[in-house]
């Protein structure tokens, strides 16, 4: 008989009621006396267990009160209503298969365990009710961007991963190679000769889609790439991993109103979407995670972002009565302990910060007429500080090839990303949001180790 | 004003007739006498142009007149229904202003460029109509992925892209490093001392995620996973680019049967999508690239598709009347030339070749009783051969752990693999489905390099 999802008997219990179901899954717990016995299975399609009740009426009644817990097994029985307990509906069993044992020693005990002691059984942990709900939101995340920018006709580029330039001038690369390195070609001067690697030149991996997915928009007016970004940064903290997914929108005929307003819906959408769509989860979240969650969220869907430009802000926050651990500077970058201030104690709500000195920010912004700032844009809400950052781009070729002369940088690298300016140039502004720190955000997980399946870190590449 | 989309105008002409609107894109051609002009422009939003209709008392009737191909303009107008012409309707133009000049060197001049060409400007191609569909048809075919998949409660998993382990087995792979190639540490032997870099080991990019997503599928029941694949292999082939995305759905609870239901719906269910979607552009590669692609892809809608065991397979082959170059030969794979025979000559539908001898698949597929074969299916199909490959898994620890033995593989880099079989193993099997093979599929393109936004090849990483 086929299975029936455990999502489907809470979702349309009435329909189920009193029929004949088989259920698959794994054994969360069970408890049992000489007569009769409960088990909490789980079957993975939902966050909750669905409670089986069986007898000694089974001819395996023996085998089944002492299966360990993770058993996978299989369950023909009855939906009986339950309206006096704590759950709906369970499962009187005319008969269970074992699919397939546990044994004693299986990590994920009925007990509590740490975050840190369950990231060394990363391939065991999605078992588990926190680690259960982290991945079924980012799914659901993830699918709520691609719906959100497909209904707006926003065309997905998958730009490379591998990259021929390190032009992207965002942080430290990981090299891509093949060589063997135990036997390195060498070109006369004695060093390595990527003539003769895999691509016939020196590789990384990407750290930002944008200068790709720039010439996209060139074609197609609205594009967005959501992809693998890596960063060889040596930061060991709750908030750095080496390889995390990113999301980067693009606009051609778009300003930086634009590129705000798009920021806030698409930042909406996704939050109202996974409460809609993972309710269990949220409440759980919210009950043992985070008890400020759902305040923080609904906050978020029902506020008008604030605005506020990057030289105001230094002046009010100038003026407040706080002593900082980093001093404001009218030229610095806003710290986290800033941003938090601004966005929770002077708006308590999420604010955009505009127009950054361009000194601080990316060549490819565009410059202001006060020679001074950029149409740059940073997201800050409550709990965090920054989660978006954006920008006009600069679509004026004689602007944009000073600043890379300015900054020293290689103009020949980028021969391709100046003909988007030489040809049918517009102006054209997008973000970049961290998969990652949204989903941190969403879930009230502090450690970005316990949002990444298999995550990737500084000395560590297990699993 | 707001612009309004070519697409909305296609598809609500009605609405928007002889209202005013508008518009902002690229110059596609531009014609003109002493009085008036005609502009065929392109926004990025639809596969066809919108006309523009211009005349001489415009302010800048002469510039507008002499713009260069690939210009960016927005002009302001009336909708005019032109139930005579072409086209359904043009926009008569009351204001252009222009956003973005070009120049007489522009590469996309109205002419027909080969495909070769446009590969050397793949900034720019998207601009042209063959790669504006191939592009668009790909954004849709992902979004179908992943739609397919959530509307059915599976749960999109990112398995890492950086892997510790070269275990996957399936072919050769890139490195990933911040050594210093230059001045490498080594150990006491004179090797490499890979504890020294970035992660403190060897690490690779991955070739699949199926190991990976396979501990999810413990969880979740229901998983899959979609992202880039890597393989270092030497071919120059119009198949082969060494960066590529892959959808790898898992089911627990599955058998064959399960699993080759899921891909004959997925199958069908992105191709209708793609047809419903992006009517425009897929009539474009029945007229221009393939003139079969219609009747094929409406083949494999209405087809209950084909089942024939390996085994049956050669002993057909090597009956019917035809002279392969390569022998049929149990115990060997099955080349295209025999692959397509079947799919093309003796079904003449796609059709599922199951249970290929073990000595010629990954380690991981589960064991049939005969001992020889495995529990394997490939999905052939007209015009291609193979286009998705799966199985079921092996679930039995002792089989699993023999045949790792056999192959002599190392056992420790799989404990964590191991680990699924050990608590609450099930039934369970999947696919993968080259997405790129796809797309070539969906649109008749027949070289991977024309459906990737930046190719990466052998000796090629350009952009």
């Amino acid at each position: 008989m086929k299975h029936i999802l455990v999502k489907d008997l809470y979702r349309k219990t009435e329909e189920y009621a009193d029929k004949q179901v088989t259920v698959g899954g794994w054994i969360r717990t069970v408890r049992s006396s000489k007569t009769f016995g409960f088990i909490e299975l789980n079957d993975g399609s939902f966050f909750k267990n669905v409670q089986i009740v069986f007898e000694d009426t089974l001819e395996n009644y023996q085998e089944i009160s002492k299966l360990n817990v993770g058993s996978a097994i299989i369950v023909e029985g009855t939906i009986v209503k339950t309206p006096e307990a704590k759950q709906p509906f369970e499962i009187k069993a005319s008969a269970i298969t074992v699919e397939g044992t546990s044994t004693p020693d299986y990590p994920l005990q009925k007990k509590r365990h740490s975050f840190e002691f369950l990231r060394t059984i990363a391939h065991l942990r999605p078992r588990t009710n926190t680690f259960s709900a982290v991945f079924r939101v980012r799914s659901l995340a993830a699918y709520a961007i691609h719906q959100f920018f497909q209904e707006r006709g926003f065309v997905y580029v998958h730009t490379p991963i591998i990259t021929g330039s390190d032009a992207e001038g965002a942080g430290e690369m990981f090299r891509v190679s093949t060589l063997d390195l135990n036997n390195l070609p060498k070109d006369q001067d004695g060093k390595v000769d990527f003539s003769k690697d895999f691509f016939g030149r020196e590789t990384n991996l990407t750290v930002s889609g944008q200068l790709s997915v720039e010439t996209y928009a060139m074609a197609f007016r609205n594009v967005y790439t959501f992809g693998p970004t890596f960063r060889a940064e040596n930061s060991n903290t709750a908030r750095h991993a080496a390889e995390f997914w990113m999301i980067e929108p693009e606009m051609a005929f778009a300003d930086l109103n634009d590129d705000m307003e798009l920021a806030e819906e698409m930042l909406k959408y996704i939050i109202q979407f996974v409460m809609d769509n993972a309710p269990e989860e949220m409440e759980f979240f919210n009950n043992f995670i985070d008890q400020t969650l759902f305040e923080r969220l609904v906050n978020i869907v029902n506020s008008d972002f604030g605005h506020i430009t990057y030289t105001e802000a230094i002046e009010l926050l100038k003026k407040v009565n706080h002593q900082f651990e980093y001093p404001v500077e009218w030229g610095s970058d806003l710290q986290t302990e800033h941003e938090r201030y601004l966005t929770e104690k002077i708006f308590n709500k999420p604010v955009f910060v505009t127009d950054y000195p361009k000194d601080i920010k990316a060549f490819y912004m565009r410059q202001n007429d006060d020679g001074k700032t950029v149409a740059a844009m940073d997201l800050l809400v409550p709990g965090v500080g920054e989660i978006i950052g954006g920008s006009q781009r600069e679509e004026r070729l004689d602007v944009l090839e000073n600043r890379i002369k300015e900054l020293n940088m290689k103009e020949e690298d980028y021969w391709w990303y100046l003909d988007t300016r030489r040809y049918g140039g517009t102006k054209h502004a997008g973000f970049g949001l961290g998969f990652e720190r949204a989903i941190m955000y969403m879930t009230g997980m502090s450690n970005i180790r316990d949002v990444i399946s298999f995550p990737r870190t500084v000395k560590n590449a297990e699993f």
